[in-house]
């Protein structure tokens, strides 16, 4: 391998922690900017990634009896306007199609026609439309519950865009069920968030703080609204995902009336939840570092990339044999449920090779040359370690402990972003030092942190923080402990801590 | 079970075809129509099918070197104004996108604002947007070949649909290879065919004629396009599935160009193959009958529903444990590489329980009794034989030979699909039996069929049938022999026969 005195991707995080991003995502090439404003081309590195935890999380759902359904690209304009809230939200800035047609104009170029009686929205959400669908297939408590779940893209006209954290058009789940009683969707709302919970920390690595949001945090008509947040290097908060409790709202604006037992009619309760291509972002931002990304091994598109090294024209043949052997012994291995993941890589490029798949953040890299062919071994990299660390191994004890070394980088990258989190988790009584703690120094400075500080319950006092600082209450923390103090903002007398934090 | 005097769907196949396949599809609880117009709401019965074609058919690109990546859902107005074949073709009626954003009007009502500079279309195909990146993505005979597969949904504007055979918005797979030779390109092109032969034969269970469309009938902008054509049970054809090479056309088009081993400058290669849900809408018109759905055991949502009977209330717990014990010792049995998918129906809904299973088109039905438990058997119905048929079977040969029981009913449906494509399938040499086979006796009337014919090769003898008859050469099939005859249509010289069909 190359020695490189500086690291692979500059900016360094300390430098530009957003244009290092930008550059970390280009150098893995998961995705790039597309010619359509806003939207991005998901790449065959990221979109292998997506498919992994598509496959992993679409397994959890099922097993918890949730079944999979496809819903129109279109929402009739009209639906919009039954759900206020909505249009309030997000729905505003939408794709809005006008016209079915193209036709030549009088210059010859193409020209919209065929004017919608009604306009189409591309759907930000399905929300409306399945819950159009929920309503027509319930009648009775026997119908119930509707299990669904929906793996689409939605599109969300975004001003400021930043590949897989905010894309005009993204990819997503949202789940949606009904049920008879408050309880069941209760349970299911907590339900999906332990999915979303196991998934994030024992898939993507990412620790997480499991809370409630605030009335204003809180997703438009849902009753409650609960949330994992993780943290990201720059100790900024990113929600990894969302699970509501929409009570009888939805089901009344959606018409979804069932007969009980008791042959009352009565409105159902609903829950949602989702999580989309953000995780992705999330994901980098936890465990990338200055020379790439870094993929957690148990959705990782690959778990090691085979690199022979043959100089002299004889041995190339021999080499390439004993790399395509290693390869065939590896692949009938399991790490975690799966098949090893193997990458032959035979290009000629010297020392980028190597580099290339480090930016890309493969969990292991093998080399084989000629000698260690003759000691039957293999020079092996870990992408947790620095690139110039590696060892050798025989080939066998490597085969055979593939799965402990990967599950051994798994730990270590969920360890350290844990470590990370609770150096940077601090409690703060002092008004002052919370207002210091998130200002910052200069443009570039990594400041801030998941702060717990108590709070008096006031939505001014949340929105007055907002306004000077540009921090929101995360969520209230399940874990936090009741303990009397004074609000961080008015003084005011306080029963428990919530988690304050910039966010992306 | 109820005795039911009828068969479950009404009309039946020979009463009106077009309504019986809107009434199997509507009882199947596989899919139905959505408020916005020529859209479909997949359910999960139909959803969880497409799934499974999915998964069959992702495996079977990825095992042949093909990669999926993502592209964005809209294309700009002025890459079709590039390729004007495509406009010329499907493209020019679509959803076109001019605003993004939605405002409240002075009425309160929410109007489309925000007009954007160049409309957008969302995708009808991703060709031009695809042919963009591999235009970036390519400068050397290094990059090459670029093997990519995007599974998504599109949309073109149809003012007559079907669900699943012709809707507005649908899902499906377009794959786009770019190649430094023309032969490898050709390869990749067969290639592609033959795997899309492979997993309609084998696993959706219909059999397919392969060969290689008319100038008239190729995709714009082909080379060569090579089809699969299957036969309904109203003795249509329907295209199953295209693979074009696309000569140097395409790269010239989108401007993919690289430098060969020389240091040359060329442009590549390239194909593009397709399959969509219509596939879906094929598999139910081959093998459904009057009583509803019948699906492959290879691909279907469930291979067998548990149905446990107990009148009394006393036997219940006890036939229920029986039952899951059953579901249980089924469930890690496999089938084809799949673990066996079971479901149980423990609703109280009399006879239309099993009914709701037959026309769902679920290989088999078990019931258990307190009789049968007794026994230490199953009552098994399978769907390939009639509702009433059912047969005695101890729970261990069950348990043991349900692989070999849905093999059984898998090559059943094919020998049969088989079949009748060979009954109505004739060699015509004469012009008015050319013509009367194809000339209905009444509206609702099933006839035509695939008819082997003479044809010297002029698109005006081909226009002329189509005119005439509305009849179609669907494709020139690989095994036709070669055989002096003469033209169906004007009695030229021919060298070979052409297959003939009324086409979906």
């Amino acid at each position: 391998m190359v020695k490189q005195a500086k690291n692979a991707i500059s900016p360094t995080r300390d430098e530009d922690y957003p244009m290092w991003y930008q550059e970390v995502v280009k150098a893995s090439e998961m995705a790039e900017k597309s010619p359509v404003r806003g939207c991005m081309v998901i790449k065959p590195w990221g979109y292998a990634l997506w498919e992994n935890i598509v496959s992993t999380m679409d397994g959890m759902f099922k097993d918890t009896g949730i079944k999979n359904a496809y819903f129109p690209l279109f929402i009739p304009l009209s639906y919009l306007e039954k759900e206020a809230e909505h249009v309030e939200g997000f729905a505003k800035e939408c794709a809005v199609v006008t016209h079915h047609r193209l036709e030549a104009g009088e210059d010859g170029k193409l020209v919209p026609a065929g004017k919608l009686t009604e306009p189409l929205i591309v759907r930000p959400t399905s929300e409306t439309i399945i819950g159009e669908s929920m309503s027509r297939w319930t009648s009775s408590y026997r119908d119930l519950p509707i299990l669904l779940n929906q793996w689409a893209n939605v599109v969300r006209w975004e001003m400021r865009t930043r590949i897989f954290l905010r894309t005009s058009e993204f990819l997503w789940q949202e789940g949606h069920t009904a049920h008879a009683t408050e309880a069941e969707a209760r349970e299911r709302t907590m339900m999906m968030l332990d999915v979303y919970t196991r998934f994030v920390e024992e898939y993507l690595a990412m620790p997480v703080v499991r809370g409630r949001k605030t009335a204003s945090e809180r997703f438009p008509g849902a009753v409650d609204t609960v949330c994992i947040e993780a943290m990201m290097q720059d100790k900024k908060a990113l929600q990894a995902g969302t699970s509501h409790f929409l009570g009888q709202n939805f089901a009344r604006s959606s018409d979804i009336r069932f007969q009980n037992a008791d042959k009352k009619e009565e409105f159902a309760w609903t829950t949602s939840w989702g999580t989309s291509t953000r995780m992705i972002g999330g994901m980098i931002m936890t465990h990338a570092d200055d020379d790439g990304v870094i993929m957690p091994p148990r959705v990782a598109p690959a778990h090691v990339v085979l690199l022979p090294i043959a100089r002299k024209e004889e041995d190339q043949r021999k080499v390439m044999e004993y790399t395509r052997s290693l390869a065939d012994a590896l692949a009938v291995r399991t790490y975690h449920g799966s098949r090893i993941r193997v990458e032959i890589d035979d290009r000629d490029t010297g020392g980028a090779r190597a580099w290339d798949w480090i930016k890309k953040g493969i969990p292991l890299r093998a080399e084989i040359g000629p000698r260690d062919m003759e000691n039957d071994c293999v020079f092996l990299g870990r992408r947790d370690e620095a690139p110039g660390k590696k060892v050798s191994l025989p080939r066998e004890d490597f085969i055979n402990t593939i799965d402990t070394i990967l599950d051994d980088i798994q730990n270590n990258l969920f360890n350290r972003a844990l470590a990370f989190k609770r150096e940077n988790t601090i409690e703060i009584d002092d008004t002052e030092e919370f207002k210091a703690l998130f200002t910052a120094p200069d443009e570039n400075s990594i400041h801030g942190g998941f702060v717990m500080a108590h709070w008096c319950g006031a939505a001014e006092c949340e929105a007055k923080i907002k306004e000077d600082l540009s921090v929101t209450i995360r969520c209230i923390p399940f874990d936090s402990k009741t303990e009397q103090g004074r609000c961080i903002c008015c003084g005011n007398a306080s029963g428990r801590r919530v988690l304050f934090a910039k966010a992306y």
